[in-house]
Order: C-alpha cells, then structure tokens, then sequence
C-alpha cells in the first residue's frame, strides 16, 4: 500500500517477546521546485505528491489560484517541479512569513493574522450545517481512511458538503500536509471551497486554520482541541472553529451561528 | 496557570447547547535571535522560552555545547536573544537543513542522516533499562503534567533515568518544543544525555530522532507509532526506538538488547 513500508519489530505482550512485522507509515523529504528552483523542503508521507505541491502553493499564498501553474509534475521520487502559467509572477514576500528567519510578518500573532487576512480575502459567510450532522463526519473520514487502521501514525483531513458528503480525504504523517494534499486535490474542480467544511483528524493549529482561511474553508472541525492563536485568527477572520468532536458532542470556540 | 488561556466557547452536549469557558492552550510566535540577529521563529506555547532557545540551538546542531553560549535571555514576550560566548563561531551549513529552500543536505532521507550522524556523534552503547520498567513511564509523565489534563492540546516530553526515575519533563503545543525544552532544561546540568531515555507523548518522528541523537539520548520511546525515517534512522544511528508504548505493551522497532 503506498504510504506504508513493512517493519520487522518485537512486540512485548506483558512479560513476553513477540517477533512481528509492523506496517510503519512512510516518511521521506519532498523538494518543492519553482521554475526550476528550489521552493522547500517538506517532511511527508509519498504519495499525492503533485497535490501536495499544488496544495502548499496555494494556501500559502504563493499562488492565487490553480490556473497560474500548467503543471505540477514528479521530476524523480522526492522532488515535485510547479510550472508557472505565462506572466504569472510570484512574489517572494508573499510566502516569507513561512520561511525560518528574517520573518517580514513580524513575530506577533496579530500581524500574522493581517498578513493571512490579506492573503485569504473575505471568508465566505452563507455556508450552513446542522450541528446534529457534526457529530457524524469522524466516522465518515475514519471509514474512508485507508491507511490509518493499518498504522496508527497518519493524519487525515476532509472536506464535507453542508449535507455531511464527503468531497475528499487525504492522509499525511504531517498534519498540514494532509490539508494541503486535500486542497491541491479538490482545487482544479473546485477552488475556493466556499461551500465545504473542513475535518482534521487531530488538534486544530494555527498553521491549519490559516491554511483552511486562504483555501476558503469557513468551518474548520477538529477531533482535539484548538490553540489559542487558532482560535484567535478563527474569531477575527469570521469562522467557525469546532474541537473535541467526538461522540455525540464537541466545543464550538467561534461562529456558531454557523450551525443551525 | 501558564501557557493556558481562558476562552468562552459553546459546548454541544446531544441535542443541546451549553455555554462554558474552555482552557485554551497558548500559541504564539517566538523570534530566536543569535548575536542579534533573527535566526529562526517558531510557533510554540509561551513559558520557558529560554529553554526552548537553548534546547533548539543544540538539538539543531547550532551550538555544540552549552558553554557556547553566555545568556540566553528574553528581549521582549514574543523574542528571545542567544549570545554566543567568546571565540565561538557558529558555522551557518551547521543548520541549514533546517531552513526551507536551498537545503544543503540534499533530498534523500540518507543524506539527512549522515548529516545528523556527524552532528550526533556516537550514540551510547551503555545504557540499559529493565524492559517491564516501560510500561510505567508514561504514567509517570503523565502525573507529571501540569496543562495537558486542562487542555487535551500539548505534547510531553521527559527524560527518564535507566531506573525509571523521572530527570525533566516539559510541554509544549509543538511535539518538537517540548523536546527542545526538555533539552535545554536540563543541558546546563546533564549535557550530554548518555543516560537517559526520552519519552514523548504522541507519535516518533524523523524530527524527534534527530533531536533526541543530537542531544545523546540512546533509547526513545512514544505512546504512538514511529515513521519510517525515524525507524530508519534510530536503527543506523544504534538507538533504541520503542512505539505504541500503552498498558503492558510496545513495539521494539530498534535495538532490543537494551531492554533487559
């Protein structure tokens, strides 16, 4: 299964040694290239690399929108080159922020909001779910999920319908990548996803809000808790932010008025 | 309480909402400067930010000792100041790896660990720890933690010694924080850690091994599953790499013999 590598572990089972095969969720660095440059260096789990690329390009801003690159394609196993469209020009200080060092956001929680305002635009307010649906998409996503029963080290992201139908999951051993893979995913057809929700299987960070912001998301649902600047940018960019959904109940921190 | 804030949210209980006041785990930026110029900036939750800065300039192979720095000391809430001692030079293609862009280590998972294993060193060969002693330590860390029974939003990180005795313990919103601020908690006393093993409270992964090689822990144990880089790298630095560390069980993915 891709995404997944055999292992040859010894389990312990109370006081006994048990030789075993385990499957162990892949890791490997990916070189984002631009134009034949390299952009980054990320950690992720291979597979739906040229989602990946495509899906980091786009919630951090470096591109707009799907139509300014003509292809994003494999140049071996663990590099990804993005063409850019004809007089499409990217603009370094528009991904600077997501660089170590020589931050241009500045280091307070406040500007990066600004600068994530800037980027993501208005977030759409007309999208409505009932709140008793909620409660259903983990399950949905655990179902869907191929490879997380198998090894237990993956994260997963989805986006739902306002009626609770799965548009599409992706799983990555890093939380943003499984959103970013989900993006670039679902972006030729559909960007921005004004009329989806967004599901992360784990805590709800402030990078994951930040990237469900600039890809339209406006309900953003977590099965573990949100950070504070999570729940602060949510609050100031108008969206609603959901965490603990589990079992019948779940923390709405901001825009419940979503949920009808 | 630090590190947590107070926010009014909405809980659903079934069919019913409740309002509440949630415990928040804190999130902010942290600008880490060196010399007196901005180095890195790291999202993490507020509190000992001069162990993180201290933890994060060893583990990422920027100093190679404490004594290499004089002060490590706040310059404001959100920017904190390395000074390197006299005579020290810190050579940039140490950590350059770590930025985004124009990695110098290459793409490939082998070139990552030849570059850790230089900056690593040997790993000990001595310690050994009664396997059936495992089992405990989560609890142990667990008893230990201040925010994560408030929140269910931070990672741990603590250092134990071969007789289970807890060394440090540390949290943080970012898995790889709370490492670092293990790390530079305990530096000034114990640099390096030959002696102890590390426990962390979610899954083992690639960056975590490198930390911990660096800081010269031998055994390094999770409650979740390891990824396959960092089973591929505890096994070719020598290390012994334990998962799923739950109730009387683990998976032994590397380097058994020292668990008696």
């Amino acid at each position: 299964m891709s995404g997944i590598v055999q292992r040859s572990v010894d389990r312990r089972r109370g006081p006994n040694w048990l030789p075993d095969v385990d499957q162990v969720v892949e890791e490997a660095p990916l070189e984002i290239r631009l134009s034949g440059s390299p952009l980054a260096v990320v950690m992720r789990t291979p597979g739906h690399d040229a989602d990946l690329v495509l899906g980091f390009a786009l919630t951090e801003g470096i591109l707009l929108d799907p139509a300014e690159t003509t292809s994003v394609a494999a140049v071996d196993d663990n590099r990804v080159e993005l063409a850019l469209a004809d007089g499409v020009v990217v603009d370094p200080t528009r991904f600077q922020r997501n660089f170590y060092s020589t931050s241009s956001c500045g280091v307070c929680g406040k500007a990066s909001i600004d600068a994530v305002r800037v980027t993501a635009g208005a977030v759409g307010r007309d999208l409505r779910m009932p709140a008793d649906l909620l409660p259903r998409l983990p399950e949905v996503m655990r179902s869907h999920q191929a490879n997380f029963s198998e090894t237990g080290g993956l994260h997963a992201a989805a986006a739902f319908t306002a009626t609770g139908e799965l548009v599409g999951l992706r799983e990555d051993v890093g939380r943003h990548n499984a959103v970013d893979k989900l993006v670039g995913m679902l972006a030729p057809r559909f960007w921005r996803f004004d009329d989806f929700a967004l599901l992360v299987s784990g805590r709800i960070s402030f990078e994951v809000v930040q990237k469900a912001a600039v890809a339209g998301f406006s309900i953003v649902c977590g099965i573990s808790a949100a950070s504070s600047l999570a729940v602060e940018m949510g609050a100031e960019l108008g969206m609603t932010i959901v965490g603990f959904l589990r079992g019948d109940d779940f923390t709405v921190y901001s825009g419940r008025e979503r949920l009808t």
